[in-house]
């Protein structure tokens, strides 16, 4: 079992991609919700996160509470279970609004049962209407998925004039999706329920 | 569909003019309402929003709190369900007090289910009590209206002097409306409701 | 209509004066109650109003939810509907004691349905007893009022001697009222209750 | 009528003396309670307050709260009424704990609806257990009670000996009365219950 | 009536030692209970306290909510009645670990109306599992206690060693206990229960 | 009976690893929980922690809170009693992510009112779908459980390869176990429930 299948083998986990100090990096976006026993609600964020990406976390959660029930995801389980995001590791700090989609991703996957595909890591920001928004490093990023062995990323519609810069070689081994509004994004990389699968948080 | 049309299909957006370091900008306000069984309440603001900005998106809602229900606003709506105003881009801090009408047009918009009219961008402070003020760049901001294809543009009554200071050419292309109170705008900005329409956040 | 009487046509707003950097000023003090339907409770103050003129908002509500059902203003109506508290121009920093007077008549004119005189305009810090405390620049105020266009205002009695510095010619054409409790001031400032008027916010 | 009786002329206000810049001065410390209907509690301290100064608040509160009952004091009162204290001129801070025995006397005035005697000013820091603690400043304090026309002061016990600073040409013009627990303040410093007398605040 | 005598009178109150800029001092912790009926809930810290020692507030809090009834200690006592720890003078800050023994013995007294010894300072660290942990500067406050005309403190058992730096003479005037669970602190340091006594706060 | 033993003879406290400015250390996280009738919900942290090493106590718990009831922990317990951690020394600041394993242990103890095992000391970041990250300084870490006589150690599985910098003196006297999921490290470092054992905070 490859690291990504490891960390994405339950539901509410989704892979990322980030632009660091050196280069692009993968990174997991983990959302869990508390057991109504627990008595415990509210919204929880850790992972030494940045004010922008505190924000697309909020803007996340507010998406799928106006939108979500069209899609058919348990929004009510919001109401009385705390929801905590962490993105690991620990100690680094990480800013910048291009998580938006993989942290709409890991909540509609912890919501729904439904695993995110393994292979998959994805980048974008999302407006509060859903809108798949342009982000910028899709070169690093693209690397950095590569030396990771991803096989597909997604990336915004509007940075598909970026993948120019992206050497061929790499390209060439990966399959790139672009996405202008996260509905297609969950549609593409949540795994069809499993019957009789439990949800896991 | 050109990108203004886009981001207004739903209600509960609003077209914005902004005054950045490089001239004027087009901007979304975005807002959107928790479905009720979410248990979410209270008011979020993202975007970067600096203090003046937060304090405008407060006055929006006072301003409909106590006036919305006698223009036949579903304030109550405003109870039980959190209501989220974003501006993207996520990462750009923004500033000011001009996005009073803005912010005021898109939370009746998303209250009303009724959608703004798409071709139009807007700039003014509103005060408590409705009153459209002044605001600074006007130049910019029809400039920056006209170069994203923008052809109506609605502006406070007290800077109609500021449009002297517009290149004749570009003033030509665009239907500049002013207004002093922000009823005005409501009346004007927001398409009728469409018979079984149904609010979409 | 001139200014004043557009920014005071409606209960709950009141005009005073202040000193700027650039002399004195008018200000407008604009105050709304949230419909009960809204759910909304608490205090909003905006304005970018700094520390010592917030405390003035919070004397000028204490006063009236102590001392206002002697007054017969209906304090009930403060429990279940949020109180806001605005000073246009927005972006403009704003602070100081000398507001008292004027939010707490805003406040007044509120709860009672009653305007505010359009023609006048005041100066006065408030103790919490209702006590009208001496203020500074009174000059520069009365200064700023006259240019404005504003025939009637109020001083602390405290203030009376500082009427010595102002120009004669100002003077003449200006009612000057005095004022030593709070109590005087509303009975002065506020318009006499319309019948069948309703309770504009 | 003299400023020290216009000023105390309600229950819930006491005349302090506090150090300043330039020597020593006189304060008030007003204190209200809401009135049960506006739904208002909790605690407001205004008036540019100190930390140490706040921390005196709390103390006469929790002073109160734990002991009134024994002194028959309607304590229950503060359960459903919001307590606010202030302390004029609203621009000036103040800090230090010798504001402690005047805090403690207004809101037992407040609550008793016994008037603080108005020839009266005081000072000490207060303990939570009611002990009268020693304060700074005893000659500065003496002399700017005698130069207001105060006629008593009362001093921490443990302060007597700086009385021998205080000229003495002042000192045969004051009755000076010390008190080492914060009760014998209140029995001596408030006047007896008026018959039918009604709580004002 | 010695001074430690007075200030320890009511349940409540316990002596500590600290260290301060000119050698050692003894310091008094009070605690206080607010009277049900005040509606009053929560914990209030005051006399400028800082991280740490505020930390040791809420670990002697701690401890007693998880252990104090083992001890049969009323604590639902702390339900429904404010707690208020005072450490005077009020304008001196303070700060460390060292008053976990003293703070943990104040609530414990409170609670169990039983009167702490007044002849005896204290001074140690307490975890929350109530271990006694080591703290500085045992022969500054045994100077310190000793000048006061203290004759019996108490020390963590890990601070043997320390009282090698005593000078003898003083030393031979004191008793000193030791302690590593503070539950022998409190056997030891709480007078018994009196028959009829009231709990005083 | 040794330190660490004493220390971990309730249920509620593990003892865990730490990197400081002179090497490594040993240190213990207790936790406790408030008892039901004293009222107190909520979490406190205390410690002197960072912000990264509060996140760490804010991952264990929501991890508790949303697989502990798999793990047949009595996560109800959260929801009526307060929560507490502490990482003595009181005035020690002390941060980073790598004590995640040992408050993870500590709290499962608390709740399942299962001892830790004395023998051993941990050291471990957890994400918060229970996967253990590897973290610095073993062979610090290392060193100093060995000085403190601790028999047994547990790392992050991905730490293995830095147990070639640990002395061979040193690793010969210690037993190294190693874990990639926290629910192993539970299994392992847990003693077993003794019939009829009571939880003891
Ligand atoms: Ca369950
Ligand atoms: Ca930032
Ligand atoms: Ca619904
Ligand atoms: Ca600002
Ligand atoms: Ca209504
Ligand atoms: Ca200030
Ligand atoms: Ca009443
Ligand atoms: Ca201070
Ligand atoms: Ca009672
Ligand atoms: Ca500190
Ligand atoms: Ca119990
Ligand atoms: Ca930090």
């Amino acid at each position: 079992l490859k690291e990504e299948e490891r960390r994405t083998a339950v539901p509410g986990v989704a892979t990322g991609l980030a632009v660091t100090g050196a280069g692009g990096d993968v990174l997991y976006i983990e959302a869990s919700l508390a057991d109504e026993e627990t008595g415990e609600t509210g919204v929880t964020l850790t992972g030494q996160l940045g004010d922008v990406m505190k924000e697309s976390a909020r803007i996340a959660l507010s998406y799928l509470r106006s939108r979500g029930a069209e899609m058919e995801l348990p929004v009510g389980d919001l109401k009385n279970r705390g929801v905590h995001i962490h993105v690991p590791a620990g100690a680094v700090p990480k800013d910048g609004p291009s998580a938006g989609v993989t942290m709409t991703t890991a909540l509609a996957s912890l919501l729904s049962g439904r695993l995110v595909r393994s292979d998959v890591a994805m980048t974008g920001e999302v407006s509060l209407t859903g809108r798949v928004l342009p982000i910028g490093g899709v070169k690093q990023k693209l690397l950095a998925a590569h030396r990771a062995g991803i096989t597909t990323v997604l990336i915004p519609k509007r940075n598909e004039p970026d993948l120019d810069d992206v050497p061929a070689e790499v390209l060439e081994q990966l399959t790139v999706h672009v996405a202008s509004d996260v509905r297609e994004v969950l549609d593409w990389a949540l795994e069809p329920a499993t019957t009789g699968q439990t949800v896991a948080a």
